[in-house]
Parts: structure tokens; C-alpha cells; sequence
């Protein structure tokens, strides 16, 4: 038991290890690497996961985890969770082939490739063949795990475990009506009749001063992170103690910096308030689902970030800097301008409002695509209707339409639905602290967020995946998922801003 | 001898590819990374130098090459260079036992820490434990190599093979000689009584642009390059075609910047330049010494970089960039400013002339702490006795003198000739440049580098380590290392500098 349990300890320790060094090859390519790099840099990702892969699914690992499992009642509370938890992560990972890993890596790297080639030349027909080996391939998956239920399930389990197709359902269904019902309102409404695109220019100098000020009053330490630039803005750890984000400088909209910097030091202050302790490189270490994860990204971002008590700060600073753009502009004004709800194309630009419903689209067609009630050669026919039928935009070219997100080109079926999960988390947890918090308004209007970062370091970050997303979710906010208390939300929110 | 063929070459590959993730790690700590990370990176890059000694002592990996040893005369050339080249490096690493390789890492992290403290407490006897422990570790590595000669050659053969204590002791005398006798004859005219220290300022922002400028004329690609920020410069390899420098902006000397981006460029553009096609990924394609690798860097630092003909172009772009600073000096003034002789303490400071004393005090200090002439608690005497002799300057204090290098804390014995050498290299090469090419002057007057470049990459950057340091220099120079060739330059440059 003490061997197994050493050696158990010193395995992870070295994913943990490996782990970091792949995090600073992907960050270090998506920020500072010259372009010529990346031939070099295709082959030191490749072995680092070749690395990883063989650590986990080692047999000497396995035969350690098993010893401790047959012994599990005679484990301190800390091993059993160890335990328990790399016995379902290492048993899930063996029951993929290492060829079938491969094969997998080597689809996706060429489906990735057609998927740009398909954007530059606005045609998905060129990324469809791929996108059919890559469905193919899923469902080969699936057949490996052989996981209990729905072959959605399946797949949502490797990112929101617990999670499945049939409780998706449920909450999309409401969710979709709830929003569709707001927007319907908003939409006759004399305020969005008269509503029209704001335009005004920031520099990059005087975005990234902003992105820092925000960044120091979230009190993201700099001695454990940093803010740099790439083309889509992303979090990763290097270690405990070093986490770093990214944000763009260049979009049209000049608030996109701003708005992806809150987003990101969300999930940068998960990292690094994550359980560590007893617990330190260990499997438990780490989120236990991808819709957490976001649930605090988008709590920054749109609770918190979109909140009118937070422009009553901020807008002064943002007036100021980019002058005179705004001179004509009150708080009032701008706090429905940045708040501003207009169904469009792309699901990254969407406003608070509608940005799920691009979620439930992808969801709709995933399930289709899965149960094969969808072939891949209608996808870009079905995404128009549905944009058309949930928005009422209809993309002119693939590009604005089903070709926009990079995901299902590297596999990634399943994943989509987390954003939509983490934005309804954090509408219970935004109502939950404002329950326990008297005084959330007021901290907010002064900037003065030490107390909702430390409700949630307690309530959320410090479990790590002691608990999995739904206990946690229960534990922190009283019930578990609950798209109600999201639209109610959109609701009080969006019928201010519209006088409804 | 097919498998053993197939087994040499993946192997090569993968260390390779290791080592480049390693280069990754180290640059990283050096730029960008959040003070905080340093606990997980050192144990990422303890991970990866281990994972790199595995592979390079592995059984399977030995076995394959004595097949090959075996069987060399069936091999084609290319084979037979790599697999001799192969067996000379595995055979000598696979004399030290993994036990001292593990122990001299941890000892020399402790003498790095020592070293930094007896620096802040500017104590030479707080670093002077941990460095007879090293001197101890030096000795018992040259015990497990048994090379045949001085110990002294055992260390040298690290960084230069093929050079002994006994040539460089003929190279170093003649030097030291020479340039003392230059010094003195300098210190005796009356310019250098009358030059004094001439001070201007240059910000961050002009000393980027400049550092652009001279990286733009030295043609290093910026899709395979970039230029950063370090505390000391640097150059670093993390793949064939990517391969970074570094500089620092604010010394007290402005033109530091500029001169170490030069130094570094031309560090760089020999690794860009290197030896790959075939050779490619095998051991062959990298430097076959310091020596050579430093000539490079001295060759555009000082040939080049501190040429007259080289500040004709310069110069105006530095007058208008820097006024008003500048405007009283004309290029005469300020060629004599660039070139300024002026005997110091630092090493890393020193003038074009007396850098090579540096380094020579250095090599005859390690030399009696190898033949156990010198002990460890008389070093602080003994350096500024020296520093005397050479120089005529004392330090006041330690920091000045014996702990102003880390490159003993980290074991690196038999490192510094390397310096002197690449030095003395570099006026060979210089002056046989000259002679191939009629035009030089008149190309480095326009900041044309292209024909030096080529020269570069034909006769010293292709050769990869097909041949040793001694046989490339003879190839492209007509003849070995040659200190007289050195001081023929310096006389002649500074001669007519204090019009001697």
C-alpha cells in the first residue's frame, strides 16, 4: 500500500510536470513564437502528449491504482479521493487504443488544415470530409469507452462530467424559449427600434491601459501572471504559480480587449485559487468541469463587467482615457450601449442576451449529428435555417456561418454546451452572493472585489474536484443547475434597459 | 545495421527535440515568466535535462552504436561522421555515473544560491564552501572521464575539443604580452590623458529602434528570430528555424544594448546558418565548440560593430536619433568614444583591448585550482593581485572582483578560455575576409553584410561539427589559432586611435 501509494503520488507529480511544459509550448505558439517556429514546436507538443499518454495508461500506474482500490476502506479520506478519481480517469483513458489516439491526432491535425483552407476559400464542402471522419471517429470513441447511456453522454462526460444529453434538454428547452420570449419583447420595443451601432475608436496603448487597470483591481497578482497578446484571448497554467492570460487589441469592437481581458483573469483567478495544499499535484488539483471553469469567466465578464454599478466606476476611467469620443455620452447611455442586444452571426461577438441561443444551435446539430439524424453535407443548410429560426440573421457565406468556430475540427463534439452550462452557473452564483452580501452593490460600484473573490476562492475555487460541477454547484448556490434563475436575470436586466 | 541505422537517427531526432523544449523553458524563465513560476520550472527543466541524460545513456542506444562503430567501413560518409561523432559523446557521458550527475546538479543549484548571497552580502567566504565543493565535483568528473593529459584538458574537452592547457598557455602568454605592452604604450599618450568618460543618454524606446536597425542590416529573419528582454543577453535554439536573442535596456552605458544585439545576432545567425539538410537533427548540426560559436558573436561585435568604416553608416543614424546628446561629437570623436580604452574591474564592461586579461586571469586562476597550486580561501587575494598586475585597477570589494561571474557556481571550470578564444578567432576570420573579398570596407561603410554573411555561412556556419574548432578555422582561415594575428589587429587599431 505505502509503494502504491509513492508511487501513485510521484506519477502525478510528473503529469503535473509534463502537463506545465505543454501549457508553455502552446502559450509560448500562440504569443511570442516566430511563425517559422512551428514546425519545430508541431514535434515538441506531439512528444510532450506522446508523454503524458504513456504516463497515464502505464500498466505499472494502473497496477498501483488497482492495489489501492481493492483497499480503498483502509485509505485517509485525502487518498480515497486520490484514488477514486484516477481510477475512473486512468480506466477511461486505457480503453482507448494508442493507435486510435494517433489516428486521432492525425485527423485532427488535417481537419484543422481543411478547416482553414475551407474559411479562406468561404466553402464548408472542403472541410466536410474531414468533419465526416471526424464524426466517424467519435462514434468509434464512444464505442471504446462504451459508456452507460446516450452516446451524447458519452462525449459531454470527458467536459462536464455527470452531465447528460437528456438533462441538456431540458434546461436548453427553457432556456431557448426564455430567451427567444425576451428577445421577441426587446425587439418590439421603441429603444431597440431606435437603437443604433456606437462607434468609437481606442488605441491599442490605451486598451492595454485599461485591460491593466482592470486586471490590478481583480487583483490578478503579477508576480504569479501576466497579460499578453494573441489572436483569440486564452488562459493557461504553467504551474501553481503561474498563470497566465491573453487578450487582441485589434478587433473592430475597441471594448473586445477590455470585455476578454475581465473574461480571462476569471478563469486566471480559478487557476490560481484552485484547492492546492494536500493536494498539490494531484488529480484533484484541477477543475472538475469545463461549464465551472467558465461559469467563472463569464461571472467576471458579464455579472460582474456588464453590471451598471460597475460602468458607475469604470465609465469615468473609460471617458477619460478616450476622449473625445464619449464626451456626449452619460452613464446611463453607455451602460445600455454596452449592453446593447442585437442578434447577429458570430457567436464570440454575441451580446449577453443571445450568445446562448448560438450555444443551443451548435447543441441542436451535435445531437443530430450524433444520433445521425444529421449528415454533415446539410450542415450548412440546417445552421442557416436555425440562425434563421433562433435569431432571425441568416449568414450570406459558410464563413459567418457554420465554418466560424475552429472546435469540431480538432473533435471537439460535446464541448460547445460548457458555455452555455457556465453562463447559467454564474447567474446562480451572481444571486447567491448577492444573497450572502449586503453590501455587493456598493463594493461593486467602488471597484472593491476582495469580497466576491473571496466567496468564491471558498465556495467554489477551493474544491477543486474534490466534488464534481454539480455538488459543488448545489453546495455553493443551494440547487443545481437552474436555467430559471438565468432568464430571470436576462429578465430584470434587459427589461430595465428596454422599459418593458 | 538497418535497425541500428533507424535507432541512431530517431534517437538523435528525439533529443533534438527535447533539447529545443528545454530552450523554451530556459528562455522563458529568463523573459517573460512571472516571478512565482520559478518553484514549477525548475522542476520542468530538471525533468527534461533528466528525460535528456536518459535517452543519451540509454543501453539500447549504446548498443546501437557500437554496431555501427563496428561495422563503420560498410557505412556511407555521412553515417560514418555521425555514429563517430555519436560514439565519442555517448562513450564520455556514459563514464559518469547518473549518482554524480544527480549530485553535481544539486550541489551547483546550492552554489548558485551561495553565490547570489555572498554577492548581497559582498562576501566572498559565504560562496566559498560550496566552491571547493565544486572544485572537488571537477575533480572526481575528470577521475571518471580518465582523459588522457592535465585535468585541466578533461574540462576544456567539454567546450573546446581538442584544445589543451598547454596550447592555450602558449596562446595566452603571447596575448597577455602583447596586449599589456598595447596598454601601456596607450596609457602613456596623451589622449588617453586627456579622454574622459563621456556620458549620454539614450530611452528604452531609441535603443529599440536601434537594436531593430542593426538586426535589420544583419538580415537575421524575423520569421525565425525575435528580440527580447533579459537581465543578461543571450542567444537560444528552441528549433532549426527558430532562434531567439536577447538584450537589456537599461545599464548605465547606453550603447550596451546596441552592442550586445550585435553580439547575440551573430551568435544567432550561425545558428540559422548551421549545418542542417542531412545533418539535420543529428548531432552533427551544432556548434563544435564555444570558441567557435564566440567567434561569431566577437566577429560582428568588434570587427564590425566597433569598425570605423561601420560607424560612417551608424553614427548619423545614432546623432539624429539621440540628439541633442550628440551634436558637438563628430564621427572621428565618436569612433574614439566607441573604441575607448580604459581598464576596468568588470569583465562583461571591458573594452575591446583589455577583455582578453579578463579572461587570461581567469584561466590561470582555474588552472592552480585544478593542479591544486591555488586553494579556494586565498581566491579573493589572489584576484585582485592579479587584477593589479594585469590591469592596474583593485577592486574595493568582492562583488567587484572574484564573485562578479555565476559561471563557477555552476560548474563551469575550463568555460572562460573559450571567451579569448573565439576572440582571437575572430580576427582571423576578419582579417582572411579581407583578403576574399576587395570590397569589404566599402560594404560595411553601407551597412551591406550580405558577401559576409555568405563568407560566414560558406566557410564556418555549414560545417555544422563535421570538423572540430581547429580544423575549420585552418580550412577557412589558412592556419590554426594564432594569438599574433589578434594583437596585429589591436596594434594597428590602436595605434592610430592614440596616435602612437
Amino acid at each position: 500500500m505505502k509503494e502504491s501509494l509513492n508511487f501513485i503520488y510521484k506519477q502525478q507529480k510528473e503529469l503535473s510536470v509534463i502537463s506545465g511544459i505543454g501549457s508553455l509550448l502552446g502559450w509560448d505558439q500562440m504569443t511570442y513564437m516566430p511563425p517559422m517556429g512551428v514546425r519545430d514546436r508541431s514535434e515538441q507538443t506531439a512528444l510532450i502528449s506522446k508523454l503524458l499518454h504513456e504516463k497515464i495508461i502505464s500498466d505499472e500506474f494502473w497496477k498501483h491504482i488497482q492495489i489501492l482500490s481493492k483497499n480503498i476502506d483502509n485509505l485517509s479520506e485525502k487518498n480515497k479521493i486520490v484514488v477514486m478519481r484516477l481510477k475512473k480517469d486512468v480506466e477511461k483513458s486505457r480503453k482507448v487504443p494508442s493507435e486510435f489516439v494517433d489516428r486521432f491526432a492525425k485527423i485532427t491535425t488535417l481537419a484543422y488544415q481543411s478547416w482553414e483552407k475551407a474559411r479562406t476559400k468561404n466553402d464548408f464542402k472542403i472541410f466536410a470530409i474531414d468533419l465526416e471522419k471526424i464524426i466517424e471517429l467519435e462514434k468509434e470513441y464512444c464505442e471504446y469507452i462504451n459508456f452507460p447511456g446516450a452516446r451524447y453522454d458519452c462525449l459531454l462526460d470527458d467536459y462536464e462530467e455527470g452531465m447528460t444529453a437528456k438533462k441538456l434538454h431540458i434546461e436548453f428547452t427553457y432556456l431557448k424559449k426564455g430567451i427567444i420570449e425576451i428577445l421577441e419583447k426587446i425587439k418590439s420595443s421603441q429603444i431597440f427600434e431606435k437603437q443604433k451601432e456606437i462607434k468609437f475608436k481606442l488605441d491599442e496603448e490605451k486598451q492595454k491601459i485599461l485591460c491593466n487597470i482592470i486586471i490590478e483591481k481583480m487583483k490578478l497578482p503579477n508576480d504569479k501572471s501576466r497579460l499578453d497578446v494573441s489572436t483569440h484571448p486564452f488562459t493557461t497554467a504553467m504551474g501553481d504559480e503561474d498563470v497566465r492570460i491573453t487578450t487582441s487589441y485589434n478587433r473592430p469592437n475597441p471594448l473586445f480587449s477590455f470585455f476578454s481581458t475581465i473574461h480571462e483573469a476569471g478563469h486566471a483567478l480559478y487557476e490560481l485559487g484552485m484547492l492546492k495544499g494536500e493536494f498539490k499535484n494531484t488529480v484533484i488539483s484541477d477543475s472538475p468541469s469545463l461549464g465551472i471553469h467558465e461559469s467563472q469567466s463569464r461571472f467576471w465578464e458579464n455579472m460582474i463587467g456588464r453590471n451598471k454599478e460597475f460602468w458607475k466606476y469604470f465609465y469615468p476611467i473609460f471617458k477619460n482615457i478616450s476622449s473625445p469620443y464619449l464626451k456626449d455620452i452619460n452613464i446611463n447611455n453607455w451602460y445600455n450601449i454596452v449592453n446593447q442586444v442585437s442578434p447577429s452571426l458570430i457567436r464570440i461577438e454575441a451580446d449577453e442576451l443571445t450568445y446562448c441561443l448560438h450555444i443551443i444551435l451548435r447543441f441542436e446539430i451535435e445531437i443530430g449529428l450524433m444520433e445521425e439524424k444529421i449528415n454533415v453535407n446539410e450542415l450548412s443548410q440546417i445552421w442557416n435555417e436555425k440562425m434563421n429560426e433562433m435569431l432571425s440573421v441568416v449568414p450570406k457565406n459558410d464563413v459567418e456561418g457554420v465554418l466560424q468556430d475552429m472546435h469540431w475540427s480538432g473533435g471537439n463534439i460535446g464541448y460547445f454546451p460548457t458555455y452555455a452550462i457556465g453562463t447559467i452557473y454564474s447567474a446562480q452564483i451572481f444571486r447567491k452572493i448577492s444573497q450572502d452580501n449586503m453590501n455587493l452593490l456598493s463594493e461593486i460600484r467602488n471597484a472593491e472585489f476582495q469580497n466576491i473573490i473571496n466567496w468564491l476562492r471558498k465556495n467554489i475555487h477551493e474544491y477543486g474536484s474534490i466534488m464534481d460541477a454539480d455538488e459543488i454547484i448545489k453546495k455553493a448556490c443551494g440547487q443545481g443547475i437552474d436555467s430559471k434563475i438565468f432568464i430571470d436575470y436576462l429578465k430584470d436586466k434587459y427589461y430595465d434597459i428596454y422599459q418593458i
